[in-house]
């Protein structure tokens, strides 16, 4: 099946629950409009669906391979990259100064989305080429940037994020990466990097690895840990490429998905050490890295929206097609089990959560904006912090939904759900990944409860559910019919949310342990409760079109009504609950 | 890891959930007594660890596989399948008359368990032996089994079901394979049936197909559809194997997990027909399918407990080792992840589900066991049809919660649980099957709601909700301390279930398709408070004991508090939910 940009779903989020035409009147996007917006989304969606898309399954049978050293991607992915750099796309999110096209994180995650709908595996590898670029920009040297930004942003050089060791995943501190410092300046990386995203292919001249290690006399803990730039091939002063560094790929992770992309380990100073240039101040390498790792996460949020867009494709085109059973309507024939109420309510869940995850993660990318442009320090900061907030909530939530909508997917294929082929079982396997990579999903949790809500001593939070609740009486005035219980259900919803808000708040400081204990199930209160709302938005927006009867409405109905009843039960869960997961000694789980 | 089998937990669910005492003291089961169940337990737990765990990973990497007709199971397997039978586990729940030991359903189910623990794909080949045992039992004729059942019930010869036609999968109305009655009595099958488990393999010496087929003159539809017996080899009046019959293999599917187990597509009657006899009445095929359905999907249920057992088994033991972070107790150094309330959470409910999943099906085993066991028809009916109402939640809400805890165990595993040598994927894969296959659980939460609920004029129904009334008012007037919330939680959810199954009885009058809309969210909320009532009736008899801190309290208070919480909300989608689903009509979802 051949994925098909939904650009008017897009477009809608990006009129109705971003508030796009009030931020191009408020002049926040230079001489962007929505017509060309929409127009940049369709060229992509034709990449996506003619380029991308067909090497999706490809990538999964014919994994990338390592020999000697090198590393092979899938057949006809070396030409797409190639076309994806002539093309211009790599450059679409880039900072003008190096030859980027500066367009807005709005447009950059619509768009991210779109090559990770088409072929997750391949979309990894600009999306961290990204990342590499928002670090080098938060904390590399003006030498540092005019060497490799050009051409990271044009996409000749990739790069990557070299955090993880065997023994230091979630938990940095235990980084054991050494970085000796030379008489040139430069320094000298020794140890061995894994689970290294596109750590080491054929598709670029350079691949420049962004590496977290510890200086010699660095102090323990998080607070000891450089970030350092390793290109895989010198570069010399005049831009050209010289000798090979002292980094290797030593070896390719076997794993349940996302096969076309290579995961790599990297092994640093197998020789004389592999030269390195310092990112930022010593012992504060973290910082720069925590820059570029909100970006990557709000990225991989739209990673999983993208996986649950493309499977609801699949799945309604599978369930138009297939034939079992009658209907009410026709007890002659077997008619497309599309008509069974059954499957309608898993397509219909489908598309609501795809929508709803979609609007929280362009909604996250509109204050990534804002606080880049808004007028005054204030708004910026503003912004910033909203971000901030959202940004475990994109990420986890999305995750999770992403791999909920890919499991429902294959559950409406039946029995050929199963069978590798259909297509199905591969995003099943492939979004498994999103809700662990790039700080697993209850690491989320944790940052949403411990570092977000306490943000401005919680008026970030209070701000953010004041305007929560703006919809929800907007949705009540407006009271259409076509609107069913969905005023009642997400004023519960927000009740609920606010409740458990408080509550945590008050854990932070009298029991933590019980806010841990919470912190998952209140993130999906969260999200549910924001995705409902951003929905409702959409549905207002459809009604002011005088389009009630239109698929907005109904979606955002069945989110409400199906999907934001569980509200309650989570705020209960959250706030009642927390003795029950602390009470049994851990050791007698093993008993 | 090597699989332990849970032989406290299963024999806890068997003392409190099912009763097993006062079964005893009854009558009903003979000279069984717990002892012996405990020691059959054990021993089956030794061969599922000692022979078929070691090859669960190698029939994952090393799938069966198809030559020339042939069909090689993984390595290992054969041997594997010889011990099974030598060592008498085939025979363990086959009539007595037959030469099978005539154990009672919930000791098979218990030791059913253990098997699809220890080795899901190996698992299938007994459970769709025991199906076929069934089928021919209840309608084969007296020559048919006395040929045939000797050998099926010690496992030398193992049987299939052949259902699933491409045209005809959740809808057996559709099938088109032929039957051609012959002047002595037997038939020849012409026709193509697929996802066939086990069809074809080295196993066993000859392999007894159970076909659905239609006659010549057979009427359209359901009631058109008999039942035939096929045999691999025929068998010669004197027990001998004779001539090849014209049945073969000629696909094996590429499938999501369970890769040990051979799906095939088997091809009747390319050259003269395969030579088939009746088993029932003509085109009353599906009535004895459905008996060894019935059996079938309880067992599949119990697939579920199964695989979220070795999930969970799984990821305490790498939560207990893995060192990430530090706790409020140590800052110092890292300490085992199972420590940190996140992880204890994802553990505790892997625990609680699947104990609770196990409870369901235990309980239901018993219903099955009384139908047959119970002293007066009064009561065997009655059992019956309990066992009729707990078999789709059993089927479906088991396999949900194998899938769920699955997952649950990868994310406990962080990156090293998307790596396939750590072993959580594969169960993760193998899970996602259960879900589809033996009716999908959409069909079973139609045939709950549609054919269940309405047994008896919804009597049967009211008594079961009366007794987890029951139960809920004994965990009151207990009132432990350790219980929590345990009575005030599982009685919103059983007032959350009668409120539902109220409004589904006037719907299925009114307007089915608005019962069919929720159908699915239905089942879930009856599981999830039969789960609890279950399970706090294993914290009553704790409490009795004198073992209020014992695990299975802090589980029956985890299941109340963190998950029994969505069942009014479960219900409120339910039962005001409908509209959503079928508000839009479902061409506007290709849109």
């Amino acid at each position: 099946m051949t994925y098909q940009a939904p650009v008017d779903d897009i477009m809608h989020v990006l009129k109705s629950a971003v508030g796009l035409d009030d931020l191009i009147e408020r002049n926040f996007y230079d001489d962007l409009d929505a017509d060309t917006i929409r127009a940049i989304m369709e060229e992509a969606g034709r990449f996506g669906s003619e380029v991308l898309s067909p090497l999706n399954s490809e990538g999964d049978h014919k994994p990338s391979a390592l020999n000697g050293g090198k590393v092979t991607t899938p057949p006809g992915w070396n030409e797409a990259y190639q076309q994806f750099t002539a093309a211009g796309w790599s450059a679409l999110p880039g900072p003008q100064q190096y030859g980027g096209q500066g367009l807005p994180e709005i447009v950059s995650m619509a768009v991210s989305e779109i090559w990770n709908a088409a072929n997750l595996s391949f979309g990894l590898c600009p999306l961290l080429t990204q990342g590499a670029i928002g670090a080098l920009e938060a904390g590399g040297s003006d030498v540092l940037k005019e060497t490799y930004l050009p051409k990271l942003v044009s996409g000749e050089w990739t790069g990557t994020m070299n955090l993880t060791e065997p023994q230091a995943g979630s938990d940095l501190a235990g980084i054991k990466t050494r970085a000796v410092p030379q008489d040139d300046g430069t320094y000298r990386i020794f140890g061995t990097k894994i689970f290294i995203t596109y750590g080491e292919h054929e598709l670029s001249g350079n691949i420049i690895h962004l590496v977290l290690a510890r200086l010699p006399d660095a102090p323990p803990g998080t607070r000891g840990i450089s970030l350092f730039l390793v290109p895989k091939f010198i570069v010399n002063d005049d831009g050209s490429l010289g000798e090979r560094n002292d980094v290797t790929c030593t070896g390719l992770e076997h794993k349940l998905g996302i096969h076309g992309s290579p995961t790599c380990v990297m092994t640093f100073g197998e020789q004389d050490g592999a030269i390195g240039f310092l990112v930022g101040d010593e012992n504060r390498g973290l910082n720069c890295m925590f820059i570029m790792m909100n970006a990557a996460r709000l990225a991989v949020g739209v990673q999983g929206v993208a996986v649950a867009e493309r499977a609801t494709q699949h799945a309604v085109a599978y369930a138009e097609e297939r034939r079992q059973g009658r209907s009410p309507q026709n007890r002659d024939e077997m008619v497309p089990i599309i008509q069974h109420a059954d499957i309608r309510r898993m397509l219909l869940a489908m598309k609501a959560m795809t929508q709803a995850s979609r609007a929280i993660c362009l909604v996250t990318a509109r204050e990534f904006d804002l606080s880049n442009r808004a007028a005054t320090p204030e708004e910026r900061e503003q912004a910033a912090a909203r971000a901030a907030l959202l940004t475990p909530v994109a990420k986890a939530f999305s995750t999770d939904i992403g791999c909920e909508v890919a499991s429902l997917g294959v559950q409406v294929h039946g029995g050929m759900g199963f069978i590798e082929e259909t297509g199905a079982a591969q995003y099943y396997r492939d979004a498994r990944i999103l809700p662990i990579y790039e700080g697993t999903n209850g690491i989320q949790a944790i940052d949403l409860v411990t570092r977000k809500l306490p943000l401005g001593e919680g008026r970030v939070m209070k701000a953010y559910l004041a305007e929560l609740k703006q919809i929800v009486e907007a949705v009540s005035a407006s009271n259409q019919p076509e609107f069913g219980a969905m005023a009642k259900r997400l004023e519960e919803a927000v009740t609920a949310l606010t409740e458990a808000s408080i509550w945590m708040g008050e854990q932070l400081g009298q029991d933590p342990q019980k806010a841990l204990a919470g912190a998952t199930t209140y993130l999906r209160l969260f999200g549910i409760t924001a995705g409902g709302c951003y929905l409702a938005k959409g549905a207002l927006a459809a009604a002011r079109d005088g389009t009630q009867s239109s698929p907005p409405v109904a979606i955002a109905r069945f989110f409400a009504e199906q999907i934001a009843t569980t509200a309650p039960g989570l705020a209960l869960t959250v706030t009642a609950g927390s003795d029950a997961v602390l009470g049994l000694e851990p050791t007698a789980l093993s008993a």
